[in-house]
């Protein structure tokens, strides 16, 4: 990770985690399990990249002050939902996650399945104060059947099959592109960025997420347990759906370098892109 | 039922049922697991309560035209997606809905979960397609942990235990009542209602949506299981927070009546109100 990268994480992580920390009912507030349950998968070491992309988009399209953090808090809490009910035993029935036990092992499948719901709530109910409604549209798209679930469901179904490149990008591209898309276009449209520059930061976004999950499959089959916090070699075990399985490993990190490339090169030349481009070249070479 | 509420249901049920048709992808549309599985759970019969609630509502508040027919189905969907998780094994772990299998028996409980994840996503969707802010804050409070989520929470975590009158009215209200306020407020608002009439269909929607929870309870006890077309017995069986546990049957019985003349009483004299009273009537009398 570079230096501005870093940089920009070590600012922005305690003011993502300050707004997080005001936006969701203390573990005092009834009924307390389930807000210790949500509190206890948010704030649980995340990198928080995808706020970070909201919030960099946001003053990249000269947006200014302080609106655009609690929808950029509200993406997370929509990116929480998603790996609660995902880790759960009737999906990945993963364990560990970011070097703790996951939310079902610690509070049961019950409340597990309720805390995700309600961050999903919970985001919403932030997303219509911003009093927008083109980013409530967005995220709700993002995380339907052509988002989201739509590539959970395909992930699923296709464990232990036979799978192709366009069948893992089908999926992936909705599993973990499409909330990166939306965290930009949030961040595009909060500041009122014009078509051309919406158009870029979506390529961008796409690109890159799709680079991010795939270095994520290379990891689960040759990373460190430890480092990435999570179970690794689950993907092997269901035998997933991974650019690894598709298209063998050496050609998986050519199409991630390749969709890095194309990241880049779809960020308009007329502006300050350093952010972005660090932000792909630290996905691309992420070891955890 | 009398027949202006049978009347009335009849009229606007196969509409809401076109409606429902027309916004949730087809059958054919991939991935198509998720969207016979939404289909499945949204069109099995269901009295539609909500959204004719929201309709009327919105008639009754001079709304026109039918900017509220979306939206009413929003909340039908949502109201889908809740029952679809609170059947699933880790929670109530009900077999039958509606005389049939429940969503998780037939297509698995990972997609189970993830069609209540999807239509409460695209409910969002259609919400926010509205155009109207206020409307999808209801929505979205009204599921959250002050909501449906926090009433379940209550309920799964008092099961075999002593309860008093206070914690069933948390559990019922929060579960029950909060999506039926919802409903009639969605209606109001969309016909750009006033304060005083919102207030009073507001309280209206509460009493209502209490009494009907309580007859719930009591038909899970005495009701025709053929009729209901779910399982009965199972709430005595897993020991859950009724009323008639917390208070008897008959106390039970004499609560629900008196919710149901403050309901009456609460809307205004100088409107027309067959149609509210009609439902209050059925929702006290019915046998299923």
């Amino acid at each position: 990770m570079d230096k501005l990268l870093t940089h920009t994480i070590e600012k922005y992580k305690p003011i993502i985690i300050d707004w997080l920390d005001k936006l969701i009912p203390g573990e005092e507030v009834a009924p307390t399990t389930i807000h210790k349950a949500m509190r206890y998968s948010v704030f649980n070491g995340g990198k928080r990249i995808r706020p970070i992309m909201a919030i960099k988009v946001f003053q990249w399209a000269s947006g200014e002050g302080d609106i655009i953090f609690p929808p950029a808090c509200a993406i997370e809490m929509i990116h929480t939902y998603s790996l609660i009910h995902d880790d759960l035993p009737a999906m990945d029935n993963d364990t560990i996650r970011r070097n703790k036990p996951t939310c079902h092992r610690v509070f049961g499948e019950a409340i597990a399945i309720l805390a995700g719901d309600a961050l999903c709530a919970l985001a919403f109910e932030i997303l219509a104060k911003s009093g927008n409604i083109e980013i409530i549209q967005e995220v709700a798209r993002a995380i339907g059947t052509d988002g989201l679930v739509g590539g959970q469901v395909v992930d699923i179904e296709m464990e232990g099959k036979d799978i192709d490149e366009r069948t893992v990008e089908f999926i992936h591209s909705r599993k973990t592109s499409a909330l990166f898309v939306a965290s930009a276009r949030v961040g595009a449209i909060l500041a009122g960025a014009d078509e051309k520059m919406s158009k870029a930061i979506t390529n961008y976004a796409q690109n890159v997420g799709l680079a991010f999950q795939i270095i994520d499959d290379i990891l689960d089959t040759l990373g460190d347990q430890k480092k990435l916090g999570k179970d690794i070699g689950s993907d092997l075990e269901l035998d997933k759906a991974t650019y690894p399985k598709a298209v063998g490993m050496k050609k998986a990190k050519e199409i991630a370098k390749d969709l890095i490339k194309k990241a880049k090169n779809s960020l308009p030349k007329d502006r300050e892109n350093r952010f972005f481009h660090s932000l792909a070249d630290y996905i691309i070479g992420r070891t955890h």
